[in-house]
């Protein structure tokens, strides 16, 4: 072992604990260099340079470097990473795919979010699902919304139905084969209260994304519940989403909300593949005339605000709620719906190719 | 002292460690008799016969007798409290009013809940406080929904209006005086998310609950988030409701999760006040048809799970939206929320009367 592989040795001895992770594997050690005083200099690129911790890192190096044969003094520079240095180390610490990974195969993660609460994730969920399905895909559901899951009864799915073994959870299959994951798949009524805080909360979907046996899938949607508390933040916190579609309404009150939740998004650093306005208007059955019933849009000014394009406005359809509320989601056939599945498809190949 | 007050205050020194209080006072202890060779009998009456703490709570009142002069032995049979005595019991350990007590009178507290999202449980909350406020009625509105708070931009009320002092926080003032505490009335700006999990949501209704001046109010009205977790959770078992009213909408899958919510509050046994259907049908503004856009009602059936009577069934309005988007829900006057007001008025009487 030559003298810089015996220092970089040593450095590797010194963890950053916010990442856990030691400095050399993480690239934090640059431009290492004895003189012939036995004098060290390197320069330690930090992520920020107001980081807590750079005393403690750049103490902990200079221990370790001393106690290497020939080190008299260490000179340390503090540097930053590049913008490229730090995206590249926040992918390597991404969350990561299930433990259940020799069985699940995993091509993209959707998560469907509003902030707001009944504008219709979860049937905007359910026909997303049906529409990749319909273009061949393999596709599952993650139901995240703990305290008032509806996708079981988009799809007419039984409570009692998940099974499990060993393994793993067994997802419940809908009529046409697609996966599904819920809560009231697990209750023995569906309209058992379900009474948590926020741990079980948090607790409950990451059993359902670490220990549910999906096998091979294209796409995993995972729809969450409103809010921007506990079961979100473990959503975008511990599951590796390729992206976001972000839910609205016409309603300026639903569109405060949901702009709290794009921006949630955006602050953790996650793609915002779209916008979908629902319950855009009505449109009498008789005559077709179009009503502005929930007042005008404001989906171009939040879809700027995300950044993303606004991919489809969908009607209130009363033949589509019928549908819905029957567990016949899967009969839904929304020309409007055709465009965003293609659409969501083609952005979010763009996303997992940067 | 005579010999049954010596035992009586023995036993005085016994806790129920479950509900805080020495059982005597609690009305646990019954036929208390000492007979001629020094053995005392009584009954003990349990809230339950199943009580985990039976054993313990014996074990200890046959100590605490046994130390009383002239005491050899001690019988105790087991009994149950009648429903009343527990119910007054309940009564007595009931959530208590803010500790502001001497600033604070509050008549009643009715908490607008649904368990599902987007019913228009913030509207209603706004409606009802200007109907009880035309009649002449002093009215606060608490807005328990903190990572999806509505009420301010209801009622037009800038971001950060909320004051504080020494005693607690200032509610902000709507036009015509309701008083309102908010979340967003504390942000800068009004589309910041609240990224918090359960223990600071809860932290924070428990604030907005005990220190604000609300100083006299006929009725405090606490807008509820969708979800029977932590927010929910934290307003049903910490704040003295008078009652609940549940909101829904006509569809089948809102119902399922309102459903669930009202055996929520019944599992905390809170009287359920009533049930308004929202966004029930739209009438053509035209000529005045009428349109079930969300599917045919189940608010009957929900209703006699709640035992509880169907107050309203409102509109979908577009110019109630209007009004609600631009900060004017008090222009707003709909006949059916008049009815609905009185309706609650008297109902909520009955309740506390009780």
């Amino acid at each position: 072992m030559n003298q810089e592989e015996k220092m970089m040795t040593a450095l590797r001895q010194v963890i950053d604990p916010e990442i856990g992770k030691n400095i050399v594997e993480l690239g934090m050690v640059r431009d290492l260099c004895l003189d012939e005083n036995g004098t060290v200099s390197f320069t330690l690129a930090l992520t920020t340079p107001k980081c807590p911790l750079k005393n403690q890192i750049s103490s902990e190096a200079r221990k370790a470097l001393l106690a290497v044969e020939g080190v008299k003094e260490v000179l340390i520079t503090f540097g930053e990473m590049s913008e490229a240095e730090k995206q590249a180390l926040f992918n390597q610490n991404k969350p990561q795919l299930p433990s259940l990974a020799q069985f699940n195969q995993i091509g993209r993660v959707i998560a469907v979010m509003s902030g707001k609460g009944g504008v219709g994730k979860s049937s905007v969920s359910a026909m997303l699902a049906c529409g990749l399905q319909r273009q061949g895909e393999l596709v599952g559901i993650l139901d995240a919304d703990v305290t008032g899951p509806s996708i079981p009864k988009l799809f007419g799915l039984p409570p009692g139905g998940l099974r499990g073994n060993d393994l793993g959870i067994l997802p419940s299959l809908t009529k046409t084969g697609i996966k599904v994951v819920s809560v009231n798949l697990l209750l023995q009524e569906e309209d058992v209260p379900v009474i948590w805080r926020g741990p079980v909360i948090s607790g409950t979907i990451n059993q359902f994304w670490n220990q549910t046996i999906w096998g091979r899938l294209d796409t995993l949607i995972v729809d969450l519940p409103p809010g921007t508390s506990d079961a979100t933040l473990t959503v975008l916190q511990s599951i590796p989403l390729s992206g976001v579609l972000m839910v609205t309404t016409p309603q300026q009150l639903a569109s405060m909300v949901v702009r709290k939740g794009v921006r949630m998004v955006q602050q953790l650093n996650i793609p915002i593949i779209g916008l979908v306005e629902n319950m855009s208007y009505f449109q009498c059955p008789d005559d077709g005339r179009v009503f502005p019933i929930f007042g005008e849009s404001h989906a171009e000014e939040i879809a700027n605000l995300a950044g993303a394009p606004l991919l489809a406005r969908l009607p209130v359809n009363p033949q589509v709620s019928t549908l819905c509320d029957s567990g016949q989601v899967e009969e839904v056939n929304l020309p409007e719906m055709d465009k965003l599945v293609k659409m969501v498809t083609q952005h979010v190949f763009e996303v997992s190719q940067n």
